[in-house]
């Protein structure tokens, strides 16, 4: 079934594949009147690219946006935009030897079973590549709700067993970007390269954990009883390549709590509520309650990795298989700025939707 | 936004209030050809309803459910399937004093800041009532994927502090529905029975963590990249009362494993793939992969309890708030059905669209 | 496919078949605070159900709403509203001796080729007592519409062939009401009786056409290219009963119309658009342009009649059949009130989401 | 709200203004397997390119077609197809006088009451340029669906006043490809050609009506009661530029039809029904029947013509307007496959659903 949209007001059509020659997409719906900022699009996407560090993989793709509608003397108009990116460095040949395998941990026999056949020359559609055209598209979004004081603010949580075991203030979120791995403490930071490049020189690769937090705001944002705001988003991260699991507020540590902690006081005050917690993460009943929200997502560790795995072939023979050469070790800090725009989309949306709620 | 509705091929609309005079929904795209088993219906409701035992709410209601169209003698012609359940136990006058108040942990606030004003006579659409309505379309699902031998099932894994330390077999699964907690451990279902005895004695209450598990399905069901089959399960999920989170296969514990360990490594034999493992949860880049289907939802405990609340009313007005009487303690075991339900939704919903993928 | 649903921030979804217990649906994403007048749900109802005159089908039905949820205190929730209107006069043993024959000009043939089976006790979903369906959700549409002045008035334009030759003005259409054959010119009704009355006597049926007019409609709904707001409506109309074709404008006549006619002049003063012609139909590009909405549907006769017909049998025999006392010999001056409603629909979801527009 | 979205199994997402840089689309759905014939997408394209011929505009373009995503090896994969098409001709500096005028007919005001600024450089979005993007997907649709030998055969049937008297032959419809204005009656042709010169050396422009069948449709397709066969083609074809009327079979003449006489008379011979008439244009109820579905669509004459316009500039001022140099007299010939494009998405669309019409 078509499901390469996402977003109702607000929406993203996605086409592409990883060694095509391009990928690209249209946003239908974006308001008009917008003074889009391209280079804070493309500030967004060089967050998002392969070989930024060395933690990274060393595929360099110089991830240019061109947007080629629904703008005119930089505003937007209200009409489709239309945008591409080159993929510079889809050599497909590299892939050959893949034809006649299905690598475990990918797509390749999903695809082969839903299709009855398959792009082999690369992940195709199941490579994260992909998430270059939901980084534009958030992009767009977060300057949207930037005009109305909405920000959206995620960091790297865990790599591998190393975690932040402090709550991190709002404040501290952007010392996340000083360094290679996007974790706002540096401490943990170092730590966390150090597992990268310790599995790196493994072979190997590791998951992680990614925190988001938005603020600003309004109450009320969420379409109960099925596109609760929760709904929605944890709709959006799941979408990500490699992502396991998602979770609100306090999450799965919810299930040990009694009710009498967990319930999120709070007071009228101004007309607006001061919370004396946020277990909740921001949204109660599937709306937005007017305190900051969170959730975190959890990554698994790629599987194109150098360490030797058994395969299957198409029929059925086993073959030793290894990604030569370049690998990416962790993916989770470039995955980044992906949840973010994700998460942009998504509020955007509802944002956008709200001002149908009432006469 | 108009939020009620789920699935495309197969969606189920729903609509009612805790307190009004009945809830109900209206299934579009059943296929035609069920013979429809109406008591399988009304026995999931069963599982669902308010005081099956001593550890569940002594709120009293009769789910009985009632078909209006969409069936012919005892067959679904594919036509919408409407449908009405009476709420029997609609007290309303005992709300009455909730109507300047703002209840922590409740969807009241948020409700008002949405719409303006809010039904203040219970939870309304917020009220875990309204996941009857999911329980009777996932009932019809379940039936029509039971016809191609497609199995759901789910059982408590935690309750509190209180896991499962052992994965469960497919087999030991229905045990579950030996006691009154749904999990299929007697021993620890017999610790969290009496951890629920004792919050409610506190009147207090209690979360958990529910596991589901999907056997039979094709590989190939999966819409990427943003109706992955695991995107939309998540948004199903999360669109459920209190769950705080959703994780797949190896869940939030990915994010600590190596990608070595972590691909499930497989070999296609007779034509179907044999894994030796499952932390993927059967799906790979968004699509069933022919593995056992897995992924756990956590509850955070309900709020609505005896203990003593600080409220802030709707002038900024601190004023304690106690639930009175009766209360639920876990309602845990009571969401599984409505987990089962709306897996069944989601899992069918992609089902019927795999006939479009191939000419 | 699912395809009991219209509208996408204003969502009506259907269900119920003529001869069932019951016909019913639910508005999802009725904006909060609308004082909702029932009265006028129940009057626009009673202008649609049969038995009005001696022109139409002496079949009677109490059309008679019930509103389930979504309202609270006589106001608007914002939560979906959920309704039913009883069937009284479903005496389905009248049609037992259809069980193994396929009505010529009926649905009969079409959906049992769909299906597989079918509901042979009447029209099912075919019939035309589902449009009380659409009535009720426009009735309320309507009224949000009419917050902002936003009015829609049809009539009955042509029966057979006796049309209205001149223009009618907007102020002349409510005498409309005040003949059975819902025609503004009182001479020209009284001629579209007596041929009503003429195939009645025959056994027989006749068609016809309806009118229908939008004033106060802001320039700038519609949501090009493909949900244009003439599209939408097209949709709408077609979805009805019995319907063969719609224009707007000037319509099939502008086929012959030079372009130097047809474009309709116009000029700003005090900010709005006045027009010196009307043959866009107060639409251009898709959007209102500020001008008098203007559009007709054409109906075709009802195929239920005394006299007789030649069908086929289900396993290819021919037979003679007949519609045995009762027919309605034009239902064109009760589809008055279903026109009015699937506007109202259209309109408000258009208007709604105008709000999107810009930022 | 986003619009340019069109279907839901198969859907075409479109995007581009005509003066900007290219125009393209995305189509989500679409089967994997299909053997792609590249040139046939291309043929159809130059049907409905400018310039084909001294009565069809002289603005020249290049409509190659290129297809970034979707296809290996020649096939379709079931990934999005994206592509897009440049824009050879877009000299938008013609266009800087238009800057502060409404030109009447166009929908320069409508989207500047909508989005509160507008593309001035030329129609933009509201320009049939936007066509040729419908026009790739319905190609691609069209070979989907021949595999299953279905076939769509559009031509015009009227220009001005001068229509076809007889009803057209299915076998005589490719005669049409003949000559300039696609009328398959040779000498009615030439009547349309000589009538299309002289409105052009008058500096005007004449509409006209397109005739549209389909063949070898299985009975069964569309999904009512909304989402009726018929409900969707009107959408389809409303949606195109410049369409101001759709009627289905005997379409608009029904309205003086006496029942006895509209009915279609059939029987099953060899478990397929035999028509006697056609007048419900091959759709009972919103489903096909298994008659030839055949509908007519009206076009009005275009605006931009040399003939003096008074026309309004944004600050209520009037002024004399014309088109400089080259005009369209007539695009209806043109839009004969952007008639079948239409057809052949929303057909597909259905087409594929059925498949989960039945367990």
């Amino acid at each position: 079934m078509a499901g390469n949209s996402f977003g109702t007001l607000f929406k993203l059509t996605s086409f592409g594949e990883s060694h095509g020659e391009l990928i690209g997409g249209v946003i239908d719906g974006c308001p008009a009147g917008l003074n889009l900022d391209v280079a804070r699009i493309q500030a967004k996407l060089d967050r998002r690219k392969p070989g930024q560090s060395g933690i990274s993989s060393e595929r360099k793709e110089e991830d240019l946006v061109r947007i080629h509608s629904g703008i005119f003397d930089g505003i937007t108009t209200g009409t489709p935009i239309g945008f591409t990116i080159l993929n510079k460095d889809n050599r497909s040949k590299d892939y050959a030897h893949l034809k006649d395998v299905y690598r475990p941990g990918h797509a390749d026999y999903a695809y082969q079973a839903k299709y009855g056949l398959r792009d082999y020359r690369g992940g195709g559609r199941s490579s994260a590549r992909e998430t270059a055209v939901r980084v534009v598209a958030g992009a767009i979004a977060e300057q949207i709700l930037s005009v109305f004081n909405i920000e959206i603010r995620a960091f790297v949580q865990g790599v591998g067993k190393i975690s932040l075991e402090k709550e991190v203030d709002w404040e501290s979120i952007p010392d996340s970007e000083n360094n290679t791995v996007r974790c706002p403490d540096l401490k943990t930071a170092e730590k966390m390269k150090k597992l990268i490049e310790s599995v790196r020189n493994e072979g190997d690769s590791t998951g992680g954990v990614i925190e988001c937090r938005i603020r600003g705001l309004f109450a009320g944002l969420g379409s109960p009883v099925f596109d609760k705001l929760n709904a929605l988003l944890a709709h959006a991260m799941v979408s990500i390549n490699a992502v396991k699991g998602v979770e609100f507020g306090s999450g799965f540590s919810s299930a040990a709590m009694k009710g009498s902690r967990y319930r999120d006081e709070f007071r009228i005050e101004g007309g607006e509520p001061k919370y004396s917690s946020n277990n909740s993460g921001g949204i109660t009943g599937g709306i937005s309650n007017g305190n900051e929200l969170v959730f975190r997502v959890a990554f698994n560790p790629v599987t194109s990795i150098p360490k030797l795995a058994k395969a299957s072939n198409t029929s059925g023979e086993s073959q030793s298989l290894s990604v030569q050469g370049r690998h990416d070790p962790c993916v989770v800090p470039r995955a980044v700025p992906v949840i973010e725009a994700m998460a942009a989309i998504t509020v955007l949306d509802q944002f956008l939707a709200r001002r149908s709620d009432k006469i």
